[in-house]
């Protein structure tokens, strides 16, 4: 099953795509439809396919977004670092994102702007201290997310918060795929290109910490809840470890695919 | 002006307080009162005091709850940092904080458990790319925070997420003040006591970067809006930077103190 929200009579509205068809559900995005206990099978009405420059993001407030740093070994190695022993976690707030076909607003105070093609995790279900089998039931589903970042102020100090936060810079969607259609760590692949040049190309098989494993390791510590966000880290192939470096120009288009779920395709617009 | 919110009748009340007198007004919290444009002079119903036991959190579920590390002169050297170019932040969300009179969780899984009084800006204005004068004019007004910190896990990786956003171990309160009748730049006492023993005794005037700066540069990258909280970061005399180092024991008290706002009271039980 996918879900989804789409811009639509001037509001937006969630929709389930199942065995070739599409309901039109009574919910404003994918977040207030979790909130149905029968949203799986919650009555709505039929409808065309909706167009990929109509979707808006799934959730549009996800309640956390939660961001693994360093979590595929080739790209760990590529910024010189050791192979982690746990996971690297910072975060955004929802002013960071945009929808899938949405332009991305590229900031005047900086040109190092570079691009990271993640699977994101979507949480379910409320979960507290849960084991890896817990956690892994605790999954709705995954979609994808361009964590863009500028590397210049993300590396003023230890914290990477302020390379990962700047408005309108996050695109994430098209849509989420429930967790039953899909394995990542049977490896999915995940790709980004950058104005037609593939620049990022790995499989989800290579995560170090999978999904089911960053559910676990955050319920450690925190409550996650239903429509909570978790990219899990960027394969190989960013711009800052390539030679020379290479950055995102203002007016590319930036393309980020994962298999099976689907892709963004956003234009890099001046402020 | 004080701003608070109250638990009263099995649900809770947003109030305000100005010379000598507290009215209770229609809103669930301060962050709801906000929204209404002409909150400093909403009608309400005069009342009794709130008894600082009854307090809840000032803002139920902030947007966003910012963090500066590394902001006083005596603290980055007690921790053998040089003096910061720029501002490290760092975030929470909601699960972690608790009520100025709340019992704070210790987690099972660690005993290096540290405080932090921190001043907390409250924002009371949408902006982007303030200056400092516009950032000081969309400073709500300044509330307390102790950033009780998981210090084994903040250590685990650079980013110090996954020691500060621990369920219910982060006591904020008891009042918003607003900004008109506090200057933190002049030089407000900050303390933290520990089962009544003075751990932490600095001056906000020690501020590398001012509420005002923080509000500045942070808008350069994002949208600060409205409920949207900051804590400024600790003054020396941490746990961590102690000889040998300190850590809370379940069991005891927390007691931290702004001049001029007021006091959390926090016991610190087991999980």
């Amino acid at each position: 099953m996918r879900l989804g929200t789409v811009r639509r009579n001037g509001t937006t509205q969630a929709f389930r795509q199942e065995q070739g068809s599409t309901t039109y559900l009574p919910a404003r995005d994918v977040g207030e439809l979790l909130q149905h206990g029968d949203w799986r099978t919650l009555a709505g009405e039929p409808g065309p396919d909706p167009e990929a420059a109509s979707l808006d993001q799934p959730i549009l407030r996800p309640g956390k977004i939660l961001c693994a740093g360093l979590n595929y070994y080739a790209h760990a190695e590529e910024v010189g670092q050791e192979v982690p022993k746990y996971p690297s976690i910072f975060t955004k707030f929802p002013n960071a994102l945009v929808g899938p076909a949405d332009d991305i607003v590229m900031p005047a105070a900086s040109s190092k702007i570079d691009w990271e093609a993640e699977l994101t995790v979507v949480v379910g279900r409320t979960v507290r201290h849960a084991d890896e089998a817990a956690a892994r039931d605790a999954i709705l589903g995954y979609t994808v997310l361009n964590d863009v970042s500028v590397r210049d102020w993300q590396g003023r100090t230890s914290e990477w918060f302020q390379g990962k936060n700047w408005d309108r810079m996050t695109p994430w969607g098209p849509v989420i795929v429930t967790a039953d259609e899909l394995d990542p760590e049977a490896g999915l692949a995940v790709e980004c290109e950058l104005d037609g040049v593939l620049k990022q190309s790995g499989t989800t098989a290579d995560l170090i910490f999978s999904a089911a494993k960053l559910v676990s390791y955050l319920s450690e510590f925190m409550t996650l809840e239903p429509g909570d966000i978790i990219a899990t880290g960027t394969p190989a192939g960013v711009g800052l470890a390539r030679k020379p470096r290479e950055w995102i120009p203002v007016g590319a288009e930036l393309v980020t695919r994962i298999e099976g779920i689907g892709e963004l395709r956003n234009r890099c617009v001046a402020e």
